[in-house]
């Protein structure tokens, strides 16, 4: 317990509110508390944790121990060692909420040789005291950020260890690998090696194939946990607000019939099937002599550079030969692969544009829509979903979803390794050295859940944890 | 216990952090948590209240009881009725932070039969339940918008019961007079009734000073516990926003010598011996052509009208015609009680302005200012701080400050009834209509306590509460 210092930090969101929760974690702990925090408010009787049991909750005053000032009624929480969040003597402090009160009572600690906590520390404390593992602690920040039912039970399960156990399976399958191989190396003189070694090539090539299974779920897992920043572009007036309001099922950009109506770019989200869409309505994409108008522009191609996905409209109700136009447009400087073309206004289109032999031929990402007939905006959803590799996911089985690009850069190292063990293998090198990049793969698998890790992993981990977690 | 439904909020500020606190409170807490928290993550082990003291607190898991899905590991803390914050069976779920997950474990219990409680409700019972009285209530509101030192120590008193045990002072007092009173009914045929008499309406007298004093004290605790509206005008290029950022001892807002630079008005807070003023700079008050000015004036003017304190520029290096018209444009369109005249730029003035016989004479709340050279900002600050009637404040002292409109009115109307005792006794009624003038003046003090209350005052107090208190 003497391996690191205490910490303290507000681990409740800043803000107005009835409760806030102060966290102190570390070896000085309850010898601090014990100078701020008193049984009654004229701090005479004095509170002893030693005479106290872990998990109990007690009543009582906050004093600035510096100038005797009463500063709040509190609940404080006691956690011993080792059964704590950290795994270290911890102690909660249940103030009244608002974030005056709150500070004054971080203060006060701080004033008494506490350090204020970097963001994740009591998180990181508890790996590095054994409580949980690395890929666990990286479940908790998902979690927290959660703001879909999706990205929630994917970071429960990984919580609960599903991503642990399945690391754990895959290092046996590796060790058992490994005990073949040096197994066969007692026995090379027998004359069994080429048996063996083409059993172990199988052995490995499978596995590998399990994990590329696995790497390729990311692409799922990406979108479960960041979501999808979904664009909607095309030319002025070609109905993008109309569009952006009728997903959204409310009145959120202004729509109108003057052409430039959208001068700046609109974010709303839309969660459909437990997916969250960061839905952008852009400006019309023109040259436009009003300032204001064109930076809007400007800011919208930005938008659309960054997009993981682009919903591109053309007004179907328009002249075939701007149609045309508008189509060359788009080739020209969207990317297909991530962009659905839809034929907005279908309603009022000229049946004719479509039908005759000059006519544009409509692949299945190619849309007709008109919001006013209720048309196709299912088929328009399903074919987001699509896009995004999602439409089939199933979040409730067991099945592991990579949600973390650390995880996929791991388990891609893994990969690496193992295929180098079938390289020495055919290559017909001795087993000593299939055994070198057996070792090596598990050492990445160890990276996923901290077993093997350094400090600038951590690092990069923990600086994205909110404070007081 | 059985007076009331049993009611749960998201007791923690909304928002993205370590902890959030979901708090129940009523006779059903207990059943509806063992419904849902298990203390294994596949809802086999069950938790039983009966088994566990109050004040402890628990790991488990929290289901989702509808679709059996693990929602999160949280901590349960228990409070059985009555040593509970409503004094009746309350049970805060610490889970992970993030709104998603609080609002997800919240619907859960709403789905349980439990109702959504109103702003201050878990407050509100604790008042009805008789763990706190009314004062104390309104103490834990201003305790978390606290946002100064004065206000963070005038409402923890309050909560400790300063202004309850006054009160109870003061009825005690009132009812030696009412007893007083009632013996002399009873010798009144002995001829004792003269002397008496007086001695009586010398004692209300004398407790009625002691009130208004108290009284008084209000401005200065409004001051303490709002804060002060201060806002910053004058003419165009008067230094308005040199001021505004002097004060501030920072450059929040654009300077220029371009007169009507300030368009629209800009706030910040200032802390001044531990009272908060909202600093507003305006626009520059002149006829403007620009529409955004205008707009920016208009709203200035409003501004104005609503600030308890207006620091007023006069540009003391410009022509005296132009300063004597300012003058008079000052005296036309401000009260002078609220306000403070400032002649800014001294550094740059003409030394003859105000050193001729025609010049203006500078009363004491008229000042001259130099930012440049550090003039008289100092004496500025105290005049601001005279002005709002805080400059001598002690808010470590014992003596009441009353900081809330609510309670001033009651004690106004104390106040009345003892005059309307003094009144009966001077027209030589009955002592038993004196007695019922006290009694009255006894009613109106329990109103503060809330030992007299009714619905309305109750709705009143706790409808500015947040929810989750």
């Amino acid at each position: 317990m003497n391996l690191y210092d205490t910490i303290s930090a507000i681990s409740t969101p800043m803000g107005e509110g009835g409760i806030s929760v102060i966290r102190v974690s570390g070896e000085n702990t309850f010898a601090v508390i014990e100078k701020i925090f008193f049984k009654d408010n004229l701090m005479k009787k004095k509170f002893t944790f030693a005479d106290e049991s872990t998990h109990t909750i007690h009543f009582g005053y906050i004093f600035d121990n510096k100038n005797k000032n009463l500063t709040d009624e509190v609940l404080i929480s006691i956690f011993k060692n080792p059964n704590s969040y950290t795994g270290e003597d911890v102690v909660e402090i249940s103030s009244h909420g608002g974030s005056f009160i709150t500070q004054k009572i971080l203060n006060i600690l701080l004033q008494n040789n506490i350090r204020h906590a970097e963001p994740g520390e009591f998180t990181k404390r508890a790996f590095l005291n054994g409580r949980i593992d690395l890929s666990q602690a990286e479940a908790v920040a998902d979690l927290i950020k959660a703001k879909t039912d999706s990205a929630h039970s994917s970071s429960i399960k990984q919580l609960e260890g599903s991503l642990s156990e399945f690391v754990k399976k895959t290092q046996q399958d590796i060790i058992n690998i490994v005990s073949l191989v040096e197994l066969e190396l007692d026995f090379a003189e027998e004359g069994l090696e080429f048996v063996k070694k083409d059993e172990i090539k199988l052995k490995v090539e499978t596995l590998n194939s399990k994990l590329e299974k696995i790497i390729s779920s990311y692409i799922t897992g990406k979108v479960i946990r960041e979501g999808v920043n979904l664009v909607i572009a095309g030319k002025p007036n070609s109905g993008k607000s109309s569009l952006f309001n009728y997903l959204l099922n409310h009145n959120r950009a202004i729509v109108s019939e003057i052409a430039g109506t959208t001068r700046d770019y609109i974010e709303e989200n839309l969660i459909l099937k437990g997916i969250l869409f960061s839905l952008i309505d852009t400006a019309g994409l023109r040259d436009s002599d009003d300032e204001i108008e064109s930076e809007g522009i400007k800011r919208s191609f930005k938008k659309i550079r960054d997009a993981d996905l682009i919903l591109y409209l053309i007004d179907s109700s328009t002249d075939e030969n701007i149609i045309k136009e508008d189509e060359k447009y788009f080739k020209d400087n969207f990317y297909e692969e991530k962009s659905i073309l839809i034929y907005s206004k279908s309603d009022l289109r000229n049946k004719n544009n479509f039908n005759n032999k000059n006519g544009v031929k409509i692949k299945p990402d190619k849309i007709e829509i008109s919001l006013l007939k209720d048309e196709s905006i299912e088929t328009l959803k399903n074919e987001m979903l699509k896009k995004v590799a999602v439409s089939e996911i199933n979040t409730s089985s067991n099945e592991i979803i990579l949600t973390n690009l650390r995880h996929k850069i791991c388990l891609e190292k893994v990969v690496t390794s193992l295929n180098e063990a079938i390289a020495t293998i055919q290559t017909g090198m001795s087993g000593e050295f299939i055994s070198v990049d057996l070792r090596n793969a598990l050492k990445h698998l160890g990276e996923i859940t901290g077993e093997t890790t350094n400090d600038m992993i951590l690092e990069n981990i923990f600086r994205n944890f909110c404070i007081g977690k």
